[in-house]
């Protein structure tokens, strides 16, 4: 990856010239250099700011252990607690989103943070009806389902309608038209990591409308399942009759693909009176760390995670725990009073679950000064197990920096290095453009076990690793917000 | 365990002088003694047994080489599924067990078993009828549930109650009545490892009673959840006022802790209509491979497991599992020609979820021919995930020969030795009384994972895995049953 990433960036660079490479703060240093061998980056820091980036490490040491071990420990799981406990799932456009994002601005008011506030977003108001899908052949069940974000509902009463069930796209495409027509059909694909396999969530419906079927049950896109199914987003295409689509759990799933190919008759009444409703205001909520110079505001560093969740669980794993650590990064540096040089802004995203809403509607909103308003990114959607360090996206020299920086947390055994960002959907907004940015790496083999299913609770979030996972986000938003050197970056200009 | 273990069996050999403890079948060897040591057993045995032992060697490879890599490799995963797959779950006193019942005597008579027939048993039946369990404050929320087997169902329309909730029955203990009258009783005890733990499952109800609650709830007794309800049997204890009892998600019900510590008013809305009916008429299920020797229905061979499963998943593990590496490893020796001296029956046991109902049974018919009737008793009931060994409950003579038979299952890492037996629920109906008996160690860590909930699938087993069972329980019953002398046994005469 890195390789590539090399000479990506080497043509970014020859194209786009622009802009705030070395935005100097408070004082200046040389221009540096990096050069690319033929494996990998070779850093050339200068020797000063590898010093600079040195010398923050009693700071470091004392963030890590006041979140991990001092008047902090086990803060950020009972904040956690907290916020689901009060409020339950937060699914855009539902009160209880809003309720929660009420309380987190009086909230982070009471902890002393600055400018905090709303910014409006427009959301996508899908409303999850009366779900239910009862296996009638070869026996009766009802089946546990979770219609897809965006479905359609059934009409009243129902569809019961003989099923057709295929483990891949490849094999339902070999089916004639004229056997699907009039069915339901069971997508069953292999897991095969949530990139390839989540495909068949955003597409059942179409695919299976292709060919004339009434419905679509996807297995639920998780690598392990004990009986719970997992909800998700999913789009119509184009042009394409909508149909109902909802995902069943794995165990179901795969008895059905087991059935059909037995030949055993299997026929489903499905109902579902989901449906679409005019979109709703939801709001990001940001709340910030002034920082110290008279530029503070001119490049900020974002510490971020999305406050939406899905309906299901209370969504305390995707994301309470990023929202979580960004809020109280930097809650616990102001109470400690560290004040870098730049503004450390905590921005909790709104409705991400419908295809980053307010990410990117705060990114058109800001993007007129977005060059001079942001100097690096940060993330944390993907987990908040144990922290082991983060991943990045950007250009070389600050990807240099970020590695010089990451090796001030070895007291957490938070020193790993990888690129590209992996957690940063909302974020990915700018980093596709070139700003530099940053995910959380966690031991996050677990994660879709629960992730969109009643499983996301606070079970999943342990409170040592959340403090550790808080301390990793302060002391790294802390450095790179107060270095003499803005992050440097090549933006794509369009 | 051993120490103890070898005091008690001394003292019981001493009391007991009785019966078949050397009942030769078609040659004799002299009477062997076994010895304590101030630590542990030290096996004696004649020379001539353990050299006739270790001359099963060639067979044993012969019947795990065609088990798990010749003609029967995957069967018994294939069987398995589609005894889960053609009659979903096997509740007793349903429709779904007797067909399976039926569907498992035609196999087992194709597959050429001897004497197969059933065995009827008077069962307990109760029904699941229609549960909810709505949060309705702090906020609304539909609580997945289980109601507990033989819990009785709520007032139509259910009960509106507040809820108190208490970590263990020490806790709840020192609560006043007057502040548990009227009250739903959430009881959230830590996960101790099943024994300890599934207390709360059988009294909650009971306790929650005594001090005036309406109705109790209980964490689901696992130690890892992924939002789904574990059920299981409770009691009532005498003279208390019955009142429902149902089993929560380890989610919801950690997350009514908390809020009950933190002092949020917690009220639940529960409606059960679930019921108790008149006893129905199960069955056990028995084939058997019949031995060679005119003695051979004097000391049968007993493998087993339990047919009957809860009504949630299909129970595939929990006992299908156990059931089809029983019948399978006599159709497999019987299909390899491989008939030994004794018969070997399995049982396939009705009702055990409900208390070993089906076994406590055919224990009674069987009573006046026991002592002749039995030689040793196998039971698989606590999963079939990859097979270490056996466990052991009998005395030290039988516990030698057992851990001899051991020494021959090296080619499928099967050898370990345990005392005493701990998946053979039915079969302790005889291993109290000193039957000797084994049950199958396996790398069962996940079982309650699964377990009586709809996690209970064929995504638990694995085929490869499936097939080193059968291969174990096939080798081991088939050498026990040919071996020149009976196991030794001293029984508890009552």
């Amino acid at each position: 990856m890195s390789k590539w990433i090399g000479k990506v960036l080497f043509i970014l660079i020859s194209l786009f010239i622009n802009s705030a490479f070395l935005g100097v703060i408070d004082n200046s240093i040389e221009r540096f250099s990096y050069q690319t061998d033929s494996e990998d980056v070779v850093c050339h820091l200068p020797d000063n700011l590898v010093k600079e980036i040195a010398g923050y490490q009693p700071i470091v040491n004392k963030i890590i252990n006041e979140i991990t071990n001092g008047r902090f420990k086990g803060r950020t799981w009972d904040s956690l607690a907290e916020l689901t406990d009060l409020f339950g799932p937060r699914m855009v456009c539902t009160d209880a989103l809003e309720q929660a994002i009420d309380y987190v601005v009086e909230s982070m008011k009471k902890g002393g943070l600055d400018n905090v506030h709303n910014e409006n977003v427009s959301a996508p108001n899908w409303v999850r009806g009366f779900e239910s899908a009862q296996l009638v052949r070869p026996w009766k069940k009802n089946m546990k389902l979770l219609g897809l974000g965006s479905t359609i509902g059934t009409i009243r009463g129902g569809i019961i309608a003989d099923v057709i069930a295929v483990e891949s796209f490849d094999e339902f495409n070999k089916i004639p038209d004229d056997q699907v027509k009039g069915k339901i059909v069971v997508f069953v694909p292999k897991w095969e990591g949530y990139e390839k396999t989540v495909v068949y969530r955003g597409n059942a419906a179409s695919k299976a409308s292709a060919k004339g079927a009434v419905a679509a049950l996807v297995r639920s896109i998780t690598p392990f399942s004990i009986g719970s199914p997992h909800t998700g987003h999913q789009s119509y295409a184009d042009g394409i009759k909508q149909i109902p689509v909802a995902a069943i759990t794995v165990e179901d799933a795969e008895m059905i693909l087991r059935m059909y190919r037995r030949g055993q008759p299997i026929t489903i009444h499905l109902e579902m009176s989901d449906f679409i409703k005019p979109n709703c205001i939801s709001r990001n909520t940001i709340g910030e760390l002034q920082g110290t110079s008279k530029y503070k505001d001119k490049s900020v560093v974002v510490v971020s995670g999305h406050l939406d969740s899905w309906d299901v669980g209370v969504g305390a794993m995707d994301d309470g725990g990023g929202s979580m650590i960004s809020w109280k990064a930097i809650e616990f540096l102001r109470a400690m009073n560290l004040r870098p040089k730049r503004t450390i802004r905590a921005i909790l995203w709104t409705s991400e679950e419908q295809g980053m809403v307010g990410a990117e509607q705060y990114m058109e909103a800001h993007k007129a000064t977005e060059a001079d308003e942001f100097n690096f990114f940060m993330e944390s959607d993907i987990g908040t197990f144990e922290p082991q360090g983060l991943d990045f996206s950007g250009n070389a020299d600050a990807s240099c920096i970020l590695k010089e920086i990451l090796k001030l947390m070895t007291s957490i055994n938070a020193t790993q290095y990888r690129e590209p960002t992996d957690g940063g959907p909302d974020i990915s907004w700018w980093t596709v453009r070139g700003f530099p940015s940053a995910s959380l790496i966690n031991k996050n083999e677990k994660y879709f076990w629960f992730h969109h299913s009643d499983g996301d609770t606070m079970a999943v979030e342990d409170k040592d690793v959340l403090d550790k996972c808080t301390a990793l986000w302060a002391a790294a938003s802390y450095v790179i917000a107060d270095l003499s050197i803005n992050m440097p970056k090549n933006l794509v200009t369009n």
